[in-house]
């Protein structure tokens, strides 16, 4: 691609500038004249297009200097892309087939060129049109499990994975996103917050629980200096693309360490609000089988998520923690440090599911699964029910054994009137 | 210094290389023909030389390629020289008057010039000789306490703390040598260990026992993956110089990022060792009252670290961290949050005092203390019973509600036979 100064791509300059490239040109196929291309980013932070021609279609993901949503007067440093690139390789290494493959990347231009999933729909909408998706739960909780174990110490060589750490500190901006919108704004007026008229009663309730807050800070210290594995760092139900019997995880340009309960946290936070937005989005008769499937499917991802820890603690512990000499090379079996591991995940994880419910109501970036809802007297007490679920999982997540308890804790809250 | 290739100074060539050097030659004062060079290195890392003339004296400190005690076999970095000079600032920033102030850096000769601590002694020397300094506890409990707080993110800006933490994390092989020997190698046959004839039984009860062993690698797997601050990472009684009444922190050429409550929790460990060799050190007349001043030091310097990080909270909070608009602001008190910091890091410190009192006496790297008695039938007993306090701090450390209760346990352990 010609020029070495960032510029930022548009329907009518991309085949130009991308047709000479040799692995872009060849895979579209065709007169780069004749492209199609259409602009699709819908995310607040890239230009995105697809660009088909006579032999294929690919993903073009190119970063933007600043935040979309917000205009540029919130600048954003445009290596991410290199991030979201370092991510993509590792995801595809730890489990193959789970994301997107690459078939071009310019740092200076920050963009990725990348596989396009045609047939595939953003998860979170197949939540709200009532769409199943085949094998979603096990396919989630295998990636989490993948990602989580053999991007730590468990498995990695510690040098290797230190080092690894060092480069990914250089994307500091993001996760700084990430962390105030996510940790501390939901807890106070911050600035760009919002929510549902009618909610002040729950949001004052939220904000006055000093013993809240202070758990959500004790999960953000935590978040913030905690490097146990590589992390999407933003994997809800809008970085989830798939079809009826497929999916593919998308977009790890908030890819950072942290720890291993952070992704799959998000993700069982991402499948409460689905399940509490249902009644808006469903008929009456269909509602408590969509429900049901939704806690089905991430009850599923959180019986997978340890399925698949137990087996990879057994086959693929090469790195210097729990090292198998400690234990199996004694004569001394490692299941319950494996055990104690997992349950140390799990209240994690449930203590970030509850703060991304918080964040995703009552934050800047909300999700379109309550923003669908047009009226705001349905809206309000869909998410003031999500919201004092994600009070309980905080402050009661050690009182949590799993995912029984935690589907049972949901269908209560789902049969309370709102505080 | 002429040269820019790394070269070990000796006695001979000294004054000739660093006598140029202004920052150096000026402090020194008078040709340095007539400087007088002594090397007076006993650590196993670096070649140390006290260099004086007649205007005042320097250290010189120059990091070796290999590790001393093991010899060439043993490669080690010479980057560490600048993670020292790195740590030295930071300390000295954050507590001012806690280190020797540095003079002169040299990355390519990896060496450090710094003030020389005339009347000091190496700390755990003058514990051997059963001499007391005044204020010793309140100078590290501050000294702990500022470092871990001022380096973290309830004080420094996130860019700039991660920034850092990102530095920090080239700094790779001196934590890779704490990790092996520290966490894993005193639970099994490790090639290097070795321990005093006699407390084999001891020795088999800790490798025998799964539950102590998956503690000892939750807090490992907290070490490992943990940027809370910037530790010196390896705060034993040997890094601390003292005279009757002043002291002072060196060596932090391991300094890393990792949990708030690593350094303090070494220091108390070789505390309560210095306490449990003195049997073999002291008359019988003197014993009480030394052995009751140890455990004094140690419960003043785990108080002052309290009430030295609830003042910073009150005063230096000024990260995103437990910010104050989510308690102060909002007219509530941000105590409690703080109390519950204060007890994780506790809960922390008393676990990783527990792997330092036992990796100092089962693996490479053993402490005079121990080491300087002679008789093995003597020193066993007295080794048994630090191992055995190790055990249950780090088993019941949860239940220890501060320096009180570590007191008693450790007069409780001092009066019991060898198991």
């Amino acid at each position: 691609m010609p020029g070495d100064t960032y510029q930022p791509l548009t329907v009518e300059s991309l085949p130009r500038r991308l047709g000479p490239v040799p692995e872009v040109g060849q895979r579209i196929g065709g007169d780069p004249a004749h492209w199609s291309v259409r602009e699709v980013g819908d995310g607040n932070l890239n230009l995105v297009f697809i660009v088909s021609g006579s032999d294929g279609a690919v993903v073009v993901k190119q970063a933007l200097p600043y935040v979309r949503l917000i205009g540029e007067s919130w600048p954003l440093p445009l290596y991410r892309a290199l991030f979201e690139n370092h991510a993509l390789t590792r995801q595809a290494a730890r489990d193959p087939g789970s994301v997107p493959e690459v078939f071009h990347f310019d740092e200076t231009q920050a963009l990725n060129v990348m596989e396009h999933l045609g047939p595939h729909v953003i998860l979170r909408y197949k939540l709200i049109a009532g769409d199943k998706v085949e094998g979603l739960g096990a396919f989630l909780g295998n990636h989490c499990a993948r990602m989580a174990f053999l991007g730590s110490e468990l498995h990695m060589a510690s040098a290797a994975k230190k080092a690894d750490v060092g480069l990914f500190a250089g994307n500091v901006e993001i996760p700084a996103i990430t962390e105030a919108l996510i940790f501390t704004d939901p807890y106070y007026a911050a600035e760009m917050n919002h929510h549902t008229e009618g909610l002040d009663p729950v949001v004052a309730t939220l904000r006055g629980d000093v013993a809240l807050k202070t758990e959500a800070q004790r999960l953000f210290a935590k978040f913030a200096s905690n490097t146990e594995t590589m992390l999407h760092g933003d994997l809800h139900t809008g970085s989830i693309m798939s079809t009826a019997t497929e999916s593919r995880v998308i977009d790890p340009e908030f890819a950072q360490y942290g720890p291993m309960g952070f992704d799959i946290g998000m993700l069982t936070a991402n499948f409460l609000m689905a399940y509490f937005s249902q009644p808006a989005h469903r008929p009456a008769d269909e509602l408590e089988d969509y429900q049901g499937w939704i806690l089905d499917v991430m009850a599923d991802m959180l019986a997978a998520f340890d399925t698949e820890f137990r087996r990879l603690w057994a086959s693929e512990r090469t790195g210097m923690l729990y090292p198998r000499r400690l234990f199996e090379d004694q004569g001394q079996s490692s299941e319950p440090a494996c055990e104690a591991v997992l349950a140390a995940i799990r209240e994690d994880a449930f203590g970030f599911c509850g703060i991304e419910i918080h964040r995703r109501i009552l934050s800047l970036a909300h999700n379109a699964d309550f923003e669908s809802i047009e009226d705001p007297r349905v809206r309000a007490p869909l998410e003031a029910r999500s919201l004092m679920l994600g009070r309980e999982v905080i402050l009661e997540r050690t009182g949590i054994a799993g995912s029984n308890d935690l589907c049972a804790l949901a269908r209560r809250c789902a049969e309370e009137t709102t505080p």
